[in-house]
């Protein structure tokens, strides 16, 4: 994976670090990633990127040059910059699979680990489990207003960067789209290829019916010829018109593209010039500005669409271009924790989601509770790293996608359908609220006790 | 910079390709990139990305396994994996140069190149200079919303991967933030870094104090305390009774930060009781969820905030997401080009921006001409590579922060404002309309003309 280095991460990491080596504070640490609400417009979300967050943790180390830079910014002294040089990830992960659905306050990933690494690590993990389960969230809602049709990442080229569009690209899939038109994604997760032509490859011909011809020629693989530049209905009858010189060439016009105005009322149009001109077999494909709301409308509308590119609206999650996802300590050594400020509050110690189905199989509920509490239903969190090490076997791309295909099956109702408001049951369990309570009144009685002074903090002054 | 690979491009630009250069359409095509429309919430842009494009034209090339996967993939035929074994970026680009305030149809960036290069090239252009002058746009609102502020961009987390992460962090210290949080941006771009203490710090200790004096004591250099765990305002006493004891050892506390709650409010309370403590000089910074909206109100409110970390909201340019961003063939083998679909029409042609400023030094209206027409005013649009080479010198980064400064400074008064729906007049030159004009005409009598038909294309099939 690219962009590997550990400086992607925040300053006050390394400056808590430095305080824990010296106050020799680096005992064991266990933190989750959780949503703490959710979105308006997402019912529920899917969780992408434990593949790449794990190949992070694994791959954790500085470079010599990375180190000497630390150094020369005279921010560290000699024991931080000693234990960063030799740091590897010796901790234990415990996640969702990834194409899982989850709400708000249920983990997605709990990290153990010496307070120093998992400290370290925090910005990078939420920075790529966020952005994976974002864009694999929205697509869904595409893959469950367009069911049966093909869905294709178009959405490279207006992604937040070059990693946010490979992600992307993979997350979608994940989440039920058929590929991509990024070539690099195909490359690097095999993840299947769609793409033909753009406006500037018809406008570098003086004649759009040239421009057809030639390419249908020379890719007479995947003819997929692109109707908007200048008049879509005008070049639908140009496609009808040469479809008869290419079957005698043995090519045939495998679709055609629509990628501006009236997407509903043109396809009716399109899809009736080509059926009159025997292309009844050339399927339509929609692209430019979609997402799930107008896929939802062609469908109301019954606009005879085969296809759609999803851009931008995609890549960048555009109508939630993030969710409140954190990483948050829930024990040091042994102790559970608990933050408290207005609105932020969490659940302390290690937590399991477990899930009910009713009788048709479709999810009924969850409950969250200590890790180390058996209840009834199907436990989500399970071991994926332990010492540092992936468990094997890694589940394959196709595993996870099909995996994220029962999900959004098992759905409620309400949920498949994306309809505005709709909420799922997620039961807090009375161990965790006895829990939380019991850190509130220990934290209390500190602050009652609190005979703290200067001596409390003189053996740690250099 | 990592993420070089030129298969970070969509299928269809290796496609038309492939037809190029069966077709031997290889000659020389122009095309620029602009946006079509300002998002409401955005009365000007601010250019950024440029170095990075440049960087990625510069060293574009296929590595050997890049190629050997082209080709195992069997979608293309020798002379096209030929091609681009031996590619590098021979074209010149004209641009804006970074920090530059911009408007809707204005081109940032024109590129003249063989018509295959230009077309790779394509995908990676765009997806490099539309987030970053996404987010120097989103981040100079914040900076005209809180003049005199320090301003610190502490949004990696939530950004769409590293690489939106790290640029967010550049394009923000171009917009005129101080600095930022991520340390891999202070490392490959200098910028200054920031940051000291999360929750987690505090509640890895039993008492709010002792982490409060343990961090002092340890980076006695730069102390600033995070209220908000708990109870912000016990805190900010149990800071006032800490103070005295640090004092005596030499150390002062440089500030106090709050993350979450009624920030205005608290920072009242937060001011008058480090005042009460003798901690007039302790600074307060706040964040959580900032966006320019809370920064106006906090100024309204005269809450006596003195820095601010600004995340998530920035990095993701929530608000706006995205932005219209197109690059479209103007000119291809010395002819004019333009597309007319439907609300996506273009202006043809190479293109030049010459702007106005009134007596004040004010920004008074932009003139789009043909670029080889003179015209009053500043042109804006220069060469930055000419054949594949980046011109010297190449500005650096504080050059373009100035710059970047200077173009704030310079809008007219309600877009410095942030008035809702300010706009700024670009007046299209005559130059312009005739040759738009010119071309419709040559294109409709192709259409009536045309006879084209099997004879037009026969001689390219293979």
């Amino acid at each position: 994976m690219e962009f590997a280095s550990p400086l992607l991460t925040d300053l006050y990491q390394l400056n808590m670090i430095q305080v824990y080596l010296d106050h020799a504070d680096t005992e064991t640490a266990v933190f989750e990633m959780f949503v703490r609400t959710l979105p308006p417009r997402r019912g529920f979300l899917l969780a992408a990127g434990l593949e790449q967050a794990l190949d992070y943790l694994e791959n954790l180390r500085f470079s010599a040059a990375e180190i000497a830079w630390l150094q020369g910014t005279g921010r560290f002294r000699a024991n931080l910059i000693d234990y960063l040089a030799d740091l590897r990830f010796t901790g234990d992960v415990h996640a969702m699979p990834e194409g899982t659905a989850f709400f708000a306050n249920e983990p997605i990933l709990r990290l153990t680990a010496p307070l120093p690494q998992a400290q370290l690590v925090e910005s990078r993990l939420i920075n790529i489990l966020h952005f994976q389960t974002l864009i694999a969230s929205k697509a869904a809602r595409s893959v469950l207003a367009a069911p049966n049709k093909l869905l294709v990442d178009f959405g490279f080229r207006r992604a937040h960067g070059a990693e946010a569009g490979l992600m992307a690209a993979r997350a979608s899939y994940i989440a039920g789209f058929a590929g991509t038109a990024t070539v690099l994604a195909g490359r690097q997760f095999g993840i299947p290829l769609f793409g033909t032509m753009a406006h500037s490859f018809i406008e570098a011909f003086d004649d759009e019916t040239q421009a057809f011809e030639t390419f249908a020629r020379l890719r007479p693989d995947n003819v997929v010829l692109l109707l908007d530049t200048y008049d879509t209905e005008a070049a639908a009858r140009k496609v009808v018109a040469l479809a008869p010189r290419l079957k005698a060439a043995g090519i045939a016009i495998r679709g055609v593209r629509l990628d501006s105005g009236d997407l509903v009322a043109l396809s009716k149009s399109v899809r009736a010039i080509l059926d009159q001109g025997g292309l009844e077999g050339t399927t339509i494909f929609a692209s430019g500005g979609l997402d799930e709301d107008q896929l939802r409308e062609f469908a109301k509308a019954g606009a005879p669409i085969d296809g759609l590119g999803i851009g931008t609206d995609m890549t960048t999650s555009s109508d939630v271009p993030s969710i409140d996802c954190v990483y948050k300590l829930q024990d040091y050594a042994g102790m559970p924790r608990r933050k408290r400020s207005e609105k932020k509050a969490t659940w302390p110690g290690r937590k399991q989601v477990w899930r009910q189905y009713d009788a048709d199989g479709r999810m009924a509920g969850d409950l969250l509770s200590l890790a180390d509490h058996q209840k009834s239903g199907e436990p989500l969190i399970h071991p994926v790293m332990l010492g540092g090490r992936r468990l094997q076997p890694v589940p394959s791309l196709d595993d996870i996608r099909r995996r994220a295909k029962r999900e959004l099956e098992c759905l409620p109702g309400p949920l498949r359908e994306l309809t505005p408001g709709a909420t799922y049951p997620v039961e807090v369990g009375d161990d965790l609220i006895r829990l939380a309570a019991d850190v509130d009144r220990r934290m209390q009685s500190r602050v009652q006790d609190s005979d703290y002074d200067s001596h409390g903090g003189s053996d740690h002054a250099r």
